[in-house]
């Protein structure tokens, strides 16, 4: 578990505001085999260090074969181990692999929320300075781009293409009230974000037109 | 000016809204020599990647002199170029070391309306990552540390000793109007971001302890 502490975003404290995140959901769904959610939670990253060394690698494919002989080894029947490997390797969105089981819906959401509201600005800021993108990128013309028109990565692309639309995406009813009480936040630190930045530059070039003119 | 594209938060794009913060400021101060200014608003920070390499180096100080040199070499007086270099001296916060002419504090409001609002916090949180500290630390008995009762370097701590304190320390009244149009949005995400993370932990907890006393 905590093979995945070298990024500021998927460190320990992600791993334990995901168990809690499910353990909140798991509490409104009586049928939660909690052991296994517990186990998924605890597990879910641990193939995030071998995606971050090779790109090309998905650490829920890897994680979750790495959980699964991890709980076998350690005694654990093969039962469970099959029912969290489930849990981890569709943990991530991915059309052609999603979550059947109560317990993977539970760890999807819980994953998912930890990318919502504040938290999930916060996080994706750290992991865009962790891969040396910025916060914004410039449209061929100069103009700042809000994240909706090109394909360089940033923050701004992230939060359009990835965070905003998160909230529509979640399996459980109380993952999804969960989610929905953080939209707000993340919605309005975006625009703000990005009035500052543009209505700053807008008025300072104005200024600069007219000190380079007189 | 390109030598600090190495961190996020001082990257490039930092020193362009600097540079507009403080042509949107000298635009209400018609005392302002332009030149001096926008000369030391583009070479404020060329001391920056002395001072990631060596920490003990301040990037002010290693960057005034800089410029000092940069600009005689390339054909400026003398008296421009000690002007700028007072500037870039004095842009960072040290009690011992205050902007005195009023194109350093122009410099001085305009970089630190950069770390007001929403763009201060996105850039302290990338700066946290760049330097691999958390958005968190706990307190000795577990429970997360809000940023006031610790000196572990964290996200949160940065926001209560610095950013929150930020707003009252401008020189120019058009700065101090600038700053206080973003102060909201910056206690309203680091609020709601303590809520997010402690809230769903001591939720998860209580759950937790009922499933283990089942």
């Amino acid at each position: 578990m905590l093979s995945c502490m070298e990024d500021s975003a998927h460190d320990k404290e992600h791993v334990y505001r995901v168990l809690h995140n499910a353990l909140c959901i798991a509490s409104r769904e009586p049928e939660t085999d909690m052991d296994v959610l517990i186990a998924a939670c605890l597990l879910h990253d641990i193939g995030r260090r071998d995606q971050f060394a090779d790109p090309s690698l998905c650490h829920a494919e890897v994680g979750s074969e790495k959980a699964y002989h991890f709980l076998l080894e350690n005694g654990f029947s093969q039962v469970f181990a099959e029912q969290v490997r489930h849990c981890i390797v569709t943990h991530r969105f991915r059309k052609n692999r999603t979550p059947q089981t109560l317990e993977a819906k539970i760890l999807f959401d819980a994953d998912k929320l930890d990318a919502t509201g504040a938290i999930g600005i916060a996080r994706t800021l750290m992991f865009k300075a962790n891969h040396s993108e910025p916060i914004y990128t410039r449209l061929p013309d100069g103009q700042i781009c809000d994240g909706t028109h090109n394909t360089e990565s940033s923050f701004f692309r992230e939060y359009k293409f990835k965070l905003e639309k998160l909230y529509d995406r979640f399996y459980t009813q109380a993952g999804a009230a969960l989610a929905e009480q953080r939209r707000e936040i993340a919605a309005g630190f975006y625009n703000q974000l990005y009035r500052e930045v543009t209505e700053a530059e807008q008025q300072g070039k104005t200024v600069l037109n007219g000190a380079l003119t007189e």
